[in-house]
């Protein structure tokens, strides 16, 4: 039996002070034993052009194909940005989704997400399981993770000062952690 | 009375041969005489990040967001990723939609799109209307463009070889100039 | 010049003391001078069904195909039932949309909508924008009316409560009444 | 070990002649000998109304709930009627939803569709995607059934004459069989 489930994380804004960070950071904090949390940066990922592809893949977008192809589960944690999730996000998924092997074909993947808004990211996190199907993730339904106010949330460091978020999330983890056993049939 | 209509275009593929820069350059040789189209290039857009935003906008979405705002129409030219519009048009929209202004505020809009598969951009194109409801541009109906099986509706220099194509993109643009002078009120 | 802009409205959900029957009924004590409103109820619409419609159309279809018709715009009052509008409105939008004549074809329409939700219906409203592009009727964008938590903004006896609902629905009311004057050229 | 799965399907369309009833008996026919199929009518589901709901829930509503909680996974055939799914699936789904229990909650369940157009029920089966995340069953991704041009591909008698598509709807099936082996842990 496999001691630890990896996950691979990436958030949809690139802004330092992000609350789609600090909310993967949180995630972090409140990770169950047996799971661990890479985060990765994809502010490098250049816009998606096929003429550059043609000349190789960019590092950076092989070295995230190869994390999440080597992780247990993905996690994506989006903003919401005009009704739909950020366009950085979906740049990295058009370069992620290019042949031969397609890395999130049958990983398990969550999506969770925070906004300053009312929605908490409703709307894009339905758009991102709408351009996910092709690349063939299993997405967890439920519990969903709308943070919405979240200036009102987290404080000027970051942390989570919202203990009925804080609950949900530990639900979650626990939730996607089973998640990830039951399809990779841990 | 204007004497000339001019619509501001911009396709969503960076690739030098995108089916979707053919299609855009077919609507500028079908174009009825009382409009002129401008062809604006997205490549060189930045992704977004509100820390370098604060710095001051980039030069090149400063310049969008102005012939946004002088042109009467605006035409988006998208492919089709990953069930959805591209992520270089998202990102593209991510920053037109910061304040102060928002250009494509009551501007006469259309969406078109070519791709090699069947769908013809169809799910790209409810996407990128949903995405677009917040900026308030006014989007034209119909007739819908969906350029399906583009590889065999272009030829190799990129010309419009399919004359069903060829003749709904005449009514579309006759389509499109009406819209334009209804909603500005020419 | 016209007199009054009448409008044509229904609920989309059918019991009696329906969060979006209370709403257009608000509507209509907060109506401008201008314009009138009414009300069809839905509920005898059979599920839609070809071969019924061979024998002739039912006639509560052609009653409210008329109506449409001859109304100077349309709003839609929807709920949210799993994260998309109620199947009766997209029934009636079936029948609404069958050959010869389409009732909706370039007529001003407005959708608001309440729940006891958080998301105040909001992906109920995007889909129903989605489903009703083919029939072409021209959407109102702003101001976007998403009554959430509808149990403590009406009081038992369907009467607005909430102030700041009051407000938007006053704001909404004269921009969708604007909207049908642009759109008819009135 | 379970010698037979059984799968309880339905069509959105409730002619008699329907191609999406089409589709069911060619799956019916194509099955493999570990699956068995039953076909249930929605037909005499009434439009969804809370204060009907109260009185008690319609015998077929029950009936339907009942079948889909005891079988292994459910398929759904729709249409697609103004870009998205059927009136009368949506009103199935809406009161297949109402609480106590939830028959769909972790239930392997597919979506198939044949339509005259082009886009094969594309985005009808988007639409239904997402209308189904609340009641939480888990969705095949792939492959994707877009029967389009469906009038060509059957004949008078409603036998599938297209041999692409009867290749695909067996791999369809096998992989469909696999997904409920392994979400149902059989």
């Amino acid at each position: 039996m496999k001691e630890k489930i990896n996950i691979l994380a990436f958030a949809g804004s690139l802004r330092k002070h992000s609350y789609n960070k600090y909310l993967l950071n949180t995630v972090k904090e409140l990770l169950p034993e047996n799971l661990t949390i890479e985060i990765f940066d994809i502010k490098d990922i250049p816009l998606f052009n096929e003429d550059e592809e043609k000349k190789g893949l960019p590092k950076v977008v092989t070295e995230l194909r190869e994390k999440i192809s080597s992780a247990d589960g993905v996690l994506i944690a989006t903003p919401e940005y005009n009704y739909s999730y950020s366009g950085v996000i979906k740049n990295a998924i058009d370069w992620i989704s290019r042949p031969p092997n397609q890395p999130l074909n049958g990983k398990p993947l969550a999506i969770i997400g925070a906004s300053m808004g009312l929605s908490g990211t409703m709307r894009a996190q339905l758009h991102l399981r709408q351009s996910l199907i092709f690349l063939n993730p299993i997405i967890l339904n439920k519990p969903e993770i709308y943070v919405s106010q979240a200036h009102e949330k987290f404080d000027e460091n970051g942390k989570l000062i919202d203990e009925n978020t804080k609950k949900l999330l530990i639900t979650f983890l626990n939730s996607f952690s089973e998640w990830i056993k039951k399809i990779n049939c841990i």
